[in-house]
């Protein structure tokens, strides 16, 4: 029943899809995951931080206790239990976040999706760190807005360039705590002068925060949300303290945004997989995370460490980098004149791979930055690599 | 720390958020969750349906086995051997779809967000049904463009009428089996030409199929996507056949259109659960769905002619029904002075509910018209709900 010859479509793709491409650094991630290649290119946590066992239990027990519920379609915003313990996890005393300022999403790279599609107007302005999170990039750039980036030093955003560019913009999105790709983290007095900022000027503040619980020392710093609930929309996810396979973050705000966000959530995909959420919430309930997270902070900051005294070892005069205070990255400048690009293709035919930086700048990218991650490599092999890609840069300075 | 006296953000949503509002249907299902309502509004598939038992033993399978693998990020496409049982699946003699050109999505209502995203330029002409699937208005309306409404009859769409009003048309969208919401099923021969009219004129044909495995009488008719498969975009879905809470579709095309839906699904939300992938190609790679579906068949066409004999013998003179011969619907049309909204306020007062047919309109609302689910409600129960719905429409007649 086949029919003959159909013309051939032409595909014609709207405005918004023609830029789309696929990330940089998915398309590296596909070369380097060849076994034999020292990856520092991976944004993946460390699979041996998964509680396999742990979520196979509490699998279990939900489809053993409430198989035909979780199997069912769920309500849009998400599972009420779950979206209570986000709320009392987040309220602190003066400041606190009710469940229907909750809403639940499949990664937090969603809520990005969503926030883009319900805030950003085409040609609008959108501000954004410099650098900033590709996935971000990503996920607004299909709104077409113009990205303003704002000015940052080693201690993250600078508050006070931001009054000078912020007209008619329609949002601010900084990642506070172990920055992708950057490692940084705001301090509280810049905090403070951003969440100011933005309140005084009526402009919604996204704070992205999926490393915030990865502290190697200490407990992190004060969330933003809670400077400004009524001004700051707070991101989470538990693709960094659980799991990343099942896909399960949320996004926190203002009532009238969370309920114009639950609706492109309904047109989006309905809700995010009930029996997913019940599962998460049955696996955290009862305090695990708190056992959890430090086990994973302390193989962080293991190999954290592991890597910063392979660069003290093994770099050359000329190459800067920083000493994360959690997180998964260690950002890494090079001589100007050095293209990061140019070095990835020699560093892959040397079996060490790393994601440059430029692709992370939305305006202006510095060709000579670039991102290494520490968390997927064991510790003999961070040596390895690390002497390996040293060498490769001496060889151009 | 929290900031004195923030200014209140005055929230300005984009213009394709502004018209977003939360479904119809799913409000009323709020209301109608009561037990004490006999209700026929749902889309929801049969608890009874679904396999708790074997899910769970699929998800212990897969986390004992490849627990690491399943719970880390994973392909934006999907997992290979899904994609690849899927292909197979649709591959007929002359019509052989490779693993490429299946999209692996968080349900079928993320396809049609897909899709829209990708497709559809602001104030281009997107032709649907008479009456269309409301959640298919819904994703596409976020990108704003102008619905042309399809003539139907009781046999589904009119091929015919398409040339005379495609003119610049970006798709077309169709549900051919047991359509949702009228149950209509479109024959072979109008399937036939309406693929040809769609390829001469290149016009991309979205084919959504949830409901195609759920004949009540012998095999589903041939699916449109392998008349022509260089031109037809078709989408499917786990949630009627195994389970909806866990969200698993598909969307299988050309490649061209699937690569830039692949782009689209990684800025949207990376990938779908990994975990749910595995184990939904676990429980159904050695025949599963054969031994699953027949069941499912069975419970809905009982259901179904519970309700067509309640119909016929409560029914006031001046209703029209159809006879489904699949799916989960029953479509009603009252005298035209009658108006569904109003009815449902009654109904829901004698603790009765269904959907008005009015909000699947994408333009030009029959107010008249109304979907009744069969297969969620005990026979005695659709029984006492058709009686108790009858009364109310005779008293207006």
């Amino acid at each position: 029943m086949k029919i003959e010859h159909p013309t051939p479509i032409n595909w014609q793709f709207a405005k918004r899809a023609e830029q789309l491409q696929s990330s940089v650094i998915r398309e590296i991630l596909k070369i380097t995951m060849r076994p034999d290649i020292i990856s520092f290119a991976g944004g993946l946590p460390s699979p041996e931080t998964f509680p396999v066992e742990h979520m196979k239990a509490a699998f279990d027990n939900v489809l053993s206790r409430q198989g035909k519920i979780a199997l069912q379609y769920g309500p849009s915003d998400g599972y009420a239990p779950l979206r209570e313990w986000i709320a009392d996890s987040l309220s602190i005393a003066g400041a606190t976040i009710t469940p229907d300022q909750v809403l639940m999403v499949s990664g937090s790279q969603q809520a990005l999706d969503l926030l883009g599609k319900v805030l950003i107007e085409e040609n609008s302005k959108v501000l954004v760190e410099t650098p900033s999170y590709l996935g971000a990039l990503q996920a607004f750039s299909v709104y077409q807005p113009q990205f303003v980036s704002v000015p940052t030093d080693d201690y993250g955003l600078l508050p006070e360039a931001v009054d000078g560019i912020a007209d008619g913009a329609r949002l601010l999105y900084a990642l506070p705590n172990f920055h992708n790709p950057t490692g940084r983290t705001m301090s509280v007095e810049r905090r403070i002068a951003l969440v100011e900022t933005c309140a005084r000027r009526g402009l919604p503040l996204i704070e992205d925060d999926p490393y915030g619980a990865l502290s190697y020392r200490g407990e992190p710093l004060p969330k933003m949300l809670t400077m400004n609930p009524s001004g700051v929309i707070y991101m989470g996810s538990f693709s960094k303290v659980l799991t990343p396979g099942i896909r399960l973050g949320y996004v926190v705000g203002p009532t009238p945004l969370i309920r114009k966000l639950e609706q492109a959530k309904q047109a989006a995909d309905l809700h995010t997989s009930q029996l997913t959420q019940m599962v998460v919430y049955e696996a955290i309930k009862d305090g695990f995370l708190a056992e959890h997270i430090p086990s994973i902070r302390t193989l962080y900051a293991n190999q954290c460490q592991v890597m910063l005294d392979a660069l003290a070892e093994f770099a050359p005069e000329g190459v800067k980098w920083n000493k994360p205070e959690g997180g998964m990255f260690i950002w890494v400048t090079l001589p100007k004149h050095i293209d990061c690009m140019q070095l990835l293709e020699e560093a892959i035919a040397q079996k060490v791979a790393f994601v440059p930086g430029a692709p992370f700048y939305a305006n202006e990218p510095e060709k000579n930055t670039l991102r290494l991650s520490f968390v997927t490599v064991p510790p003999e092999k961070i040596r390895e690599g690390v002497s390996k890609l040293a060498k490769l840069i001496a060889a151009k300075i």
